[in-house]
């Protein structure tokens, strides 16, 4: 008996010792973080001097270059570029959404975007009538006789009374991607939404659409409205049903470009071949600076080297920060890296993604394969002190969608999410709508959890 | 045995009927705030409309008048005007901070603000010779023979590694309050101090400082420089150890004025003499437009007397929302407010302040006066799905000191605070940094929390 309460007692002072320990390096790592990081300042130079960077272009080319070099200053001792043929849809110029009614004295231009990968226009243009539906069900009950040559106009609103704006933000994603394919079904010529934004302003956002063949065979071109241009034409439609619209986008998708991941990484000194990897997306849309989404992922991925160098903590495991290429029109980055990891036969222990923005640290949603979820919630006492108030079960991200398919446990880091659908693929998404401590208490929480994972992984 | 069961059964039943009941209740309280509530409004026409409203000026005046009408438009029965005399400080035109160097090839202007309380140097300035301290220790071992004649100007930073930046602003408060009675104690002719400020931008921050003459009787110009200012200054008396400075400021305190604090009430149906309040302060200062600090709270208390009014609810006690006057530089409308419920043998059951800016909601501190803090604890699970993570012991608010004195329980709502202290009583804090979805949260949890008071107080 007195062995076994020697021992609990041992144990105990064991497990007390570790939490303090722990807890002070914790302490470290968040006091480089807020006083001493680069976050700040990469953000600034990946928004500000490259900015947009969607797949493809000239930018996004560029942001490789200089996340590899980013990457190297961090502490990498290795940085791999992986290749993926990436597609490559051009805005082409601005874009032209112009209301004519019986009674317009003068022309009316609302504020509109493309979506990614639509078809465009081309300088003809196109006119046709609008008919507003609020769900494809009023569409389908519309049909073909009402819907043919018109131009759909989905006027579907972002839902305000959820909590998580994200939720509102699933809710109506379907008739951005979907939306074309489903007009045309019925003989539209062309598709309107409302942008997916849970502020009332006068941005129109952007986003990715997809043509589903076993929908339609055609494809239509397709656009975002502002929320205020949105309510504008609502209301136009209401005084005049018959009033038509002229039409003009100049995209196209031109022949798939190669790009690259970049992979920055600190090898394990005892387990070169087990990862743990912290990854956001490198290209963003075209039509801001992609600051939040997901510059913001980018820089507090590549800090997580940068605060082992600091600290001079040498992992155990391989760490590797990832800079996945094409997550908004592809998925083709995300893809390349789990097939990568499935060819070099690298073990992947967990697998991180931060592409919700660089606003304050709320929670982390994880995953409970491999029991990776019952392992990281023993931490919430030590992340109490530092605003991650919540561990939950679930978690991954877009690009962590193959390796989660090949059995890593994943995590997803969830900031606060009030902000993120105001700016998300607009060109308000600039660097001064990112918060310097705001970043990198976020930066502070995935650098402090890979820590803990590879200490006790 | 078997009555127990049934009755510990019953209780539990009816336990777990009351708790569904709040959370259904919750769910329309929020629902109206995320879509109905007029505190975005509201605050636009405080802030854009009215503007800045330092006490005793037009536009504090005009506040005054503004919070009567809009709180009879929430739906109070009664509203009352507390009378109470507030000091009538003048900023009088444009601060002026020059550097004159042996090597100045051009006059260097450092951005500036006057600090709430402070003399001017009127409109011949003055001109000294400046000497940099990072303490009061350090000024007491300079002593009267270097700092007599002289500017003091703390250099003192704003510690970035406090997670909340409220703990790094208290640590450095002391400067910018009694800062001037210190250095005119060894003789100095004015004092500087760097903003107390999370952001190293240009954005000087003013805050009210007080002159204590137990320390000295004379009184010297006080002012704040920018982060940038301050660090430019600090950087350049590194080279030029006997550059001098030219001051200018035109402040000065005019005879008290009468004012108000506008208390807007919905009478109790069964006990209408016990209050349950949510306050914020109508006043602000005169350089911004006093968005977050504290408009926002201002349209929040506001807003719970709509919400009641909006579901039908008829509150038990008389449930009071209260725009306190001059909180930023006397406190005069919370102890009028004190003194007021005192002379009327009011019972206050429990009072809230908001005053921590229209952020996303984290944390209330609930006193634990009266068991107050042990009743609210058990509403944690309610307030989960509405981003109010943690009940803490704690709270209060500056215009609550008296009636905490007083004995009354007290209650203050603690938003994320990371943004807060960057545009904290600066020129830029104004209507466009405060994100409606996020203001309406705090409304939300301020107006659900006055619900629940109600109802099981």
């Amino acid at each position: 008996m007195k062995i076994k309460i020697t021992f609990l007692f041992s144990f105990f002072l064991f497990i007390s010792y570790a939490q303090k320990e722990d807890s002070l390096t914790l302490r470290k790592l968040y006091d480089y973080y807020l006083t001493k990081s680069k976050c700040y300042s990469n953000l600034e130079y990946l928004t500000q001097r490259i900015g947009g960077r969607l797949s493809g272009s000239a930018q996004a080319e560029q942001a490789v270059y200089w996340a590899k070099k980013a990457l190297y200053e961090a502490g990498a001792d290795t940085v791999i570029l992986q290749p993926c043929m990436v597609p490559h849809w051009v805005r082409g110029g601005q874009e032209l959404c112009r209301v004519n009614t019986k009674t317009a004295t003068r022309v009316v231009d609302l504020k509109c975007v493309a979506l990614g990968s639509s078809v465009g226009t081309g300088t003809n243009g196109l006119t046709a009538k609008v008919i507003e539906v609020s769900s494809f069900e009023e569409l389908e009950r519309l049909g073909e006789k009402n819907v043919k040559g018109k131009i759909v106009f989905y006027n579907v609103f972002f839902d305000q009374t959820k909590i998580n704006p994200g939720h509102a933000y699933r809710d109506v994603g379907k008739y951005r991607v979907l939306g074309a394919s489903q007009a045309a079904r019925y003989g539209a010529v062309a598709m309107l939404v409302r942008s997916l934004a849970s502020v009332a302003d006068d941005e129109p956002h952007t986003g990715n659409m997809h043509y589903d063949t076993t929908i339609s065979k055609t494809k239509i071109p397709a656009l975002a409205l502002s929320y205020v241009a949105a309510s504008k034409l609502s209301q136009t439609l209401k005084r005049d049903k018959d009033l038509s619209m002229y039409l003009e986008t100049h995209c196209e998708t031109l022949p798939d470009v190669l790009s690259y991941n970049v992979v920055g990484q600190l090898t394990g000194s005892e387990q070169p071949n087990e990862y743990l990897i912290a990854g956001g997306h490198l290209d963003s849309w075209d039509n801001g600076q992609g600051a939040h989404d997901d510059g913001a992922g980018i820089v507090q991925s590549i800090e997580v080297l940068a605060a082992f160098k600091h600290l001079g903590i040498k992992p155990k495991h391989s760490i590797r920060a990832v800079a996945f290429m094409n997550e908004e029109n592809g998925l083709m980055g995300g893809a390349a890296y789990a097939r990568f990891a499935k060819d070099h036969a690298e073990k992947h222990l967990a697998a991180l993604e931060t592409d919700a923005g660089g606003f304050v640290p709320r929670n982390i949603g994880v995953d409970t394969t491999q029991g990776l979820y019952n392992t990281v919630v023993q931490w919430k006492a030590l992340f109490q002190p530092y605003l991650l108030d919540n561990i939950n079960k679930g978690g991954g991200g877009a690009d962590l969608r193959d390796l989660q398919k090949n059995g890593v446990p994943c995590i997803g880091f969830d900031p606060d999410a009030q902000r993120y659908f105001d700016i998300h693929h607009t060109a308000a998404d600039t660097f001064d709508k990112v918060n310097k401590r705001e970043l990198e208490l976020g930066a502070g929480a995935i650098g402090s959890l890979l820590y803990l994972l590879d200490k006790y992984k």
